[in-house]
């Protein structure tokens, strides 16, 4: 693989991992910004986790209304109140949501944010903001929505069930394999989706032999991390454009569609670019990189099928038809029609996917 | 190797990378910063380099002056100027010389920098400053003389003679090695370290095999910069003490013996820690890591043995009694002074490491 020619934006960016270190190592960060009116945000389930976390510590403003995709509506309300407290930094305790509402908030107020990650949704690594207006979504990309520190606690993770570990490990395990040969794809964001696949590979069997164990929860924080550095980075891949599709159209559920779709796009671009092939495969702890993904598929219980999931084979011609023209110029296998409807004539089924041993 | 707690901080900064590509990427990095009074820093050595950089570029101040570890009084005279310039960027090109001037006056002028590095130093890439006054060298860490981009074209390291290079690659492999397991290393850093081991091993047979070829400069050049930031971020491990004691108090030059030492304490710590000897290993394309290391400076032809470098086998006890007291607690292999005195007499020697198949 030459290096060839990039231009890579590393984003500045504290973190912090623990497992059973959040409070202690929240005081540390507000302490560190001189932070003393602290706007900590929680949705209600997870106020008793947020509770602990801020224990102790200058809150101003308790927030708890949380809304998936952060609409308009909210997040003016929560601007407001941002301001009426005069808070000097914001606390998401939570997941994808509760940190996009802070983002929302340090969009307009450039406040700066200190995130308290509960789930593998990666949003706290990214200077990526979206909100919502009736049906539409606006998103963009701004350096004062990137948290200045994120502090990671796996022992934060261990109420989210094995099932819903393993789809949202699947899911971030999917933005580093499809960082490998997305369009912004490059050296460096490579390296990281390479230790990503490497961690989650490790981490997701151990969550599902013990879900309360720490070990395979760091594994799969950390990989989560690195997976939405690198997917920031390097932008969508095939496999996202797929499951995009998928699941907007036909309303297939994301972690799932993720986990069946993920080693058919592999089986198609690995043998297009075999040295990369073999960095996943190795990554994923073996060799060839189907074979491998296949492996760990089968070790923690993923599904297989999206006709299990809700696909109609009947639209089969008409997704691939919707996919077709929103691939990745830069996909390194070669995709017509063909092509996509074999994929998903695959996944649908069930089967084992082309290149697999 | 478990993910364990950490911290880590990320440096915000863009790299760009292209042969062939310095003037046109410098180009459009002054226009998305908006500079319009450029102070270019080269040393008379790349004056024709420099000017070809900045063909038609605002250039308000053109600084020659470079010396080794920036002398205060030249770091004042420099400030002066560039404050009588009214500057509003620094473009060092040239070495860690040049980029530590530019370092010094960014310090205190707080104007950014975009630095055109022309060999593998690596300064480009951290926060690091230096300033000499007399014999004493004082050195800190400032986030305002991290330069916002780093404009890599490998077209730029040409000239750099094969022995220099070979030289120099294995200073930055030392820094990459050393990061596995210095005080300050974590998963982040050892995984930027394990990158930069692949592709300096991969890049430096093929400098020696064909000096003018672009590849194998771009791949030492990108294992530079990964190899800066592994090791500004992890610090000094034990062989950066080593050789900073054989250099410091016995005159021996730098960079060959990094080359010579390097093996001898791979093959003290692979053993302890497997899983991280397995990782350096397979990075140098191989398994065993001293063995794969012993082939690639087979391969490259460098040096391999202190004696050859002026050091005198009387001085053995006495280097070893200075090492000791500086040995990291991080250090994963057992280190006493028979343990370091074996070590200097395998290095001083040139025998082949311990652990070495």
């Amino acid at each position: 693989m030459p290096t060839n020619s990039f231009v890579h934006d590393t984003l500045g960016q504290r973190v912090v991992l623990e497992a059973g270190g959040a409070a202690k190592n929240l005081a540390a960060e507000v302490s560190r910004l001189g932070a003393d009116r602290i706007m900590l945000i929680a949705s209600d389930a997870e106020a008793d986790l947020a509770d602990r976390v801020a224990a102790g510590l200058p809150v101003a403003l308790r927030w708890t209304e949380v809304i998936q995709h952060v609409p308009v509506e909210l997040a003016e309300r929560a601007r407001e109140a941002a301001a009426s407290a005069a808070v000097d930094l914001l606390v998401p305790v939570g997941g994808g949501s509760t940190t996009g509402l802070a983002k929302a908030i340090a969009l307009s107020a450039r406040v700066p944010i200190v995130a308290v990650p509960t789930t593998y949704a990666g949003s706290e690594a990214t200077a990526v903001w979206g909100l919502t207006e009736g049906r539409h979504k606006t998103t963009g990309v701004h350096p004062s929505v990137l948290p200045v520190t994120v502090v990671y606690d796996s022992t934060l993770t261990l109420s989210l069930p094995v099932g819903l570990s393993v789809a949202s490990g699947f899911n971030a395990l999917a933005h580093c394999v499809d960082s490998m040969w997305a369009s912004g794809s490059d050296p460096i964001n490579r390296t990281l989706a390479l230790e990503g696949i490497r961690v989650l590979a490790a981490g997701l069997p151990k969550v599902v032999a013990d879900p309360s164990g720490i070990e395979g929860r760091d594994e799969c924080l950390y990989g989560a991390y690195l997976s939405a550095v690198a997917f920031a980075s390097a932008g969508s891949g095939l496999h996202h454009k797929i499951c995009h599709v998928l699941g907007g159209t036909y309303n297939l559920p994301h972690a799932e569609t993720h986990a069946v779709v993920l080693p058919h796009v592999l089986a198609l671009n690995a043998p297009a670019v075999p040295e990369i092939g073999l960095r996943i495969g190795r990554a994923l702890g073996g060799d060839e990189p189907v074979a491998a993904l296949e492996r760990l598929r089968a070790s923690v219980g993923a599904p297989r099928a999206l006709k299990d999931a809700g696909f109609d084979e009947a639209d089969i011609r008409d997704a691939a038809a919707r996919i077709l023209p929103v691939v990745p110029p830069s996909n390194p296998g070669p995709v017509d029609r063909r092509v996509l409807e074999a994929l998903l004539r695959a996944a649908w089924a069930g089967e084992t996917p082309v290149g697999a041993a």
